[in-house]
């Protein structure tokens, strides 16, 4: 299995790919891209390898050929679609978030315990969870967010997985435990934060 | 200088801590720790071991003891004072996040360049960023969050860096630099996202 490591490192090459090609470059060098980055030129050069991607010694990567290629790793040419469980704060601004939007990725719908959020506006439409079965199987979704308190955290993920979720995204301050075949980043806000403080 | 990646694990291994306690445990072994938090053993007592943590070989470490001293490494006896650049969606969740009320860290103001924020009702006041001067002097604010586009990430840095803050929680998508003093957590939202849609 490829590691998010180094996929969320390709996230970062293309954003560098983009803004090199709007200074009017069509070939990149590793250590270009690397220095953009904050990466050394060999981990590029290793990343890229990991996919195939080549370039020459010479004339260095092509950039658009670099770019289509990285689409077609997060699937960047379609839609795609996730689920928020858990319409709390974070679950809110989530749903709002430009980032997303921007970038094709879609908040099908949320889900929450607390029937007050049904009937209220939000971005998404919000439903209790009952309906994530028939909402994942309709729009055949893989990937979603966990933003449920810690104690809900466990329970939502098993749920998830039995419906055939492959990619979690988890806000939830709780180390889940999951079958090797699902994928799960943590965002842990508090600690972020928390570990600051040690500084000052 | 310690590193963030320990740091973490302390706040993990402190939750961890306090659930054995609750337990009716007093007592607990490196390698229960690991297992709960997701480590080896070894690295829970390197990390002990770099605060000058000890434990018995045969009786483990005394939980009351560790959770003093972490408590003492994170500052969580005091208040934790903190400012927001930036009010977008982000922002706004985050100074209504329970994770942070409920651990003493306290969202002093927010910034936002747009005047449309000043007169709104947000759980925290918000000023221009012309006020941040001010009150980062008038609170000791060491601690900073960057929420704000892309574009305006390295300004911001730049400006809370000559106004004494030494630890920046950074939800920009951009590779900020700093001085070597000065350490930078990332959230990047979109690209832990993102990268899940490979496994799609």
């Amino acid at each position: 299995m490829v590691n998010q490591k180094s996929l969320k490192r390709f996230l970062q090459y293309r954003l560098s790919l983009i803004k090199f090609q709007r200074l009017g470059f069509e070939k990149v060098f590793s250590y270009n891209l690397g220095k953009d980055v904050g990466v050394t030129a060999e981990q590029v050069r290793k990343d890229f390898s990991m996919f195939g991607l080549k370039g020459s010694k010479r004339g260095g990567y092509d950039i658009k050929y670099l770019l289509k290629t990285i689409d077609e790793i997060f699937k960047r040419n379609g839609e795609r679609q996730v689920i928020i469980i858990g319409m709390g704060n974070i679950g809110q601004a989530l749903c709002n978030y430009q980032g997303f939007k921007e970038n094709n990725i879609i908040i099908v719908a949320g889900f929450d315990l607390d029937p007050a959020k049904y009937s209220k506006k939000y971005a998404i439409p919000v439903h209790s969870t009952d309906k994530m079965e028939e909402v994942i199987k309709k729009n055949s979704i893989r990937t979603a967010i966990i933003a449920v308190p810690e104690f809900a955290g466990q329970e939502v993920c098993d749920q998830l997985v039995s419906l055939g979720i492959k990619g979690i995204l988890n806000f939830s301050p709780v180390n889940l435990k999951v079958p090797e075949d699902i994928v799960v980043n943590y965002v842990n806000l508090r600690n972020e934060l928390e570990s600051l403080f040690y500084y000052t």
